[in-house]
């Protein structure tokens, strides 16, 4: 069970050290397997994923591409309850994510100069689904709808066949409702390497986003610079801070609902109150019963799971922002407060009932957050990651002649001459 | 010289694949020397720092660290006309980049539901600037105004020392004027782990800009992950877009302001004018003559230069989306109408008095743009580059209530019990 810790500056960064050791190096065998995918794909297309989907799907679909029909008809065929879930959660992230649209904008100044900045969607995007036990509808709003209010053209979504050769249907039913333009029946490093070189078959896109196993990561590793891709996501993290005004049912019900999701999954309680510590401890023992991830829960509590107790929440704070959490709860009396001072985190959920959950299915934000003590300087998928800027120049001959010194100046003081002769050329 | 080939709808394809071959593999053992050098300076700092000063730039310098005082003297020590245009453009550079800003916001909804996203400057940024030829004033004010605008809290510069142990005057006196906080004396790899890792002497940063040698470049890929970094540059390149209203002496003088840089440098002119076409190719072999950096200027257009005829500007608009330039001019009769259809280039130059130094030194959009047909999905350096997001949820209890069937019915669909339970032990 998760050890309760009295902090004392060195604990603390001993355990970060050991949080870090999680995202160990690729084994050389994998990146060789996914290189030869890739090699394969690239030059063979469609006959190479057909060969790799029988070798490690089973077998092939029956079509490679599921049309718009089958997409509605998913989506209809889903329970009521979940349909509707699943669309309010759709109208919350739109809602959200509506508001990160930047606009192109041009500035004119003196002697008829315009400068400018161009921004607009990628033109095509492939989203990848994980199919099997991770086979996640919320992955799908949370990719898909940013990518469609940013403007991408084309967004085309791969998901592995399951043994039968069919689809996820709740994947699918995601799908319709997010707007996603083509989905193919593929997965692993295959349908990666597909959507970075086209085939005869699937679109040549411009950026790869989505969770994937080790296969898909690491081939999205090798792919990047053919294309752009997200983030490579590490193991799930809450961090929770709390005063003694939090309550200790909901903390334990909150660590473990992020421990739930992987054996390496990490879990940390930050409190100044021992009281608070020791009967979150106690809530953990009782709820992790009724829980059906009981094991991976209690493996992850114990090996990457802490209950720190801190001298004062200004030590708490300090530790977070060291730490910089995937997910940030804050259950202390004001926690509104705490925004401005936690610099590092993904998504920061306040009050007692903002629990992390709220975030990965429904409230707006996005759910694919920076890990790994990366929110340092990464930060959330967000419209953003779909767009591409571009800048564009104008100036005047007018403009030009009052330049012209300043930027011959420079040009000889760097030692590229042809560069000043090309100004200089035109007076 | 450069050749001049009739449009076909394979030659330029074609050319494209020849282009992109020039990034090729990185050598094993500069991967293996880079790590090494990582590694040592992860372990032993300073001391593993100066070993490697002393090995590769021939000595250590005497203080590692520039005083301000030394930054102010070298920026006072310059000649009046380069400090005018260092100043001038650096104003440029400051009044684009500021309009780049984004502001952090917070949206309340029903219930009492507050959500928003905050934004702000990364804490720590390093920034590498070569030595020798490739010490570039305009690289420093291209790099650190960005940041600051961005409300970076500490820019660090590295710059290696020369052959007599000191560093470049220019570096520093716009390192002075972009308003750089701390500049160490040190370079190549080793200078890239002191800034990943920190050492006794170097704080330690969440990234890495600017460009370098091989070994700065692979230093930067291996670090990724520990910090963020920029994008790897590739070699230079222009693409002209010429109507019959073009000038062939200026086009000429543009395509090899660009051929200078490198060898592998590219200069592609796309003209529907076989007139232009042939004018253009007597305008380069006159021009080359006069200028210093000739020998490289007449290899670069030789191996990765063009001038392509084509049937239409329409045809030329494909073959630049195609191809996604670093620079791009328009010397055409309207250039502003083409700002709508040019949609994959770093930066684009309208009109014949934009010429691409223009945007290289001074009038204020970033030089630092994706190169090797990147700009179909990355953009140029910018205030973005510089900031992190995050996200934050505030949900009251009634907020919660509302929201909580709807949770966990997605929860319990993904298989994620401990999810659907941390909503319900609420209620």
């Amino acid at each position: 069970m998760i050890p309760i810790v009295k902090a004392d500056g060195t604990v603390e960064l001993e355990f970060i050290r050991q949080l870090k050791k999680r995202s160990g190096e690729v084994d050389e065998k994998v990146n060789q397997a996914v290189a030869q995918i890739i090699a394969q794909v690239k030059e063979r297309g469609d006959e190479a994923v057909r060969e790799y989907t029988v070798k490690f799907d089973g077998r092939a679909p029956e079509n490679l591409e599921i049309s718009k029909k089958e997409l509605k008809e998913a989506e209809n065929s889903r329970a009521p309850e979940l349909l509707d879930a699943l669309r309010r959660a759709a109208e919350n992230i739109a809602d959200f994510h509506r508001r990160q649209v930047q606009q192109s904008w041009l500035e004119t100044k003196k002697d008829g100069v315009i400068l400018g900045q161009r921004i607009r969607g990628l033109q095509r995007v492939g989203l990848y689904v994980p199919g099997g036990t991770a086979a996640y509808p919320s992955s799908v709003l949370m990719n898909a709808i940013p990518a469609k209010i940013a403007g991408v053209q084309e967004l085309i979504m791969v998901t592995p066949p399951g043994k039968d050769g069919r689809p996820n249907q709740d994947i699918l039913a995601a799908a319709s409702i997010a707007g996603v333009d083509r989905v193919f029946l593929m997965g692993g490093a295959q349908a990666a390497a597909a959507l970075a070189f086209g085939t005869q078959r699937v679109p040549k896109v411009d950026k790869i986003v989505g969770p994937g196993n080790i296969f898909v990561a690491t081939a999205k590793k090798q792919l990047y610079g053919v294309v752009d891709i997200d983030m490579i996501a590490g193991p799930s993290e809450i961090l929770v801070l709390a005063d003694e005004t939090a309550k200790p049912e909901f903390l334990a019900a909150d660590l473990m609902s992020q421990a739930e999701h992987d054996k390496l999954a990490s879990a940390i309680l930050l409190t100044p109150s021992q009281e608070i510590a020791e009967k979150t401890k106690e809530e953990l023992e009782r709820q992790i019963r009724s829980l059906s991830r009981k094991e991976i829960i209690e493996a992850s509590l114990r090996d990457f799971g802490m209950i720190l107790v801190c001298r004062s929440m200004e030590e708490a704070v300090d530790f977070a922002n060291e730490l910089a959490p995937e997910h940030l709860e804050v259950c202390c009396a004001n926690p509104m407060e705490y925004i401005g001072r936690l610099d590092n985190a993904g998504s920061v959920f306040l009050g007692n009932y903002s629990p992390e959950p709220l975030g990965d299915y429904y409230a707006g934000p996005n759910h694919v957050l920076p890990t790994s003590g990366t929110a340092r300087f990464f930060s959330p998928l967000s419209v953003d990651s779909f767009i591409k800027k571009s800048s564009f120049i104008y100036y005047t001959e007018d403009a030009l002649r009052e330049a012209k010194d300043p930027i011959a100046s420079i040009a000889q003081a760097e030692g590229l001459t042809a560069h000043a002769h090309s100004i200089q050329i035109r007076f």
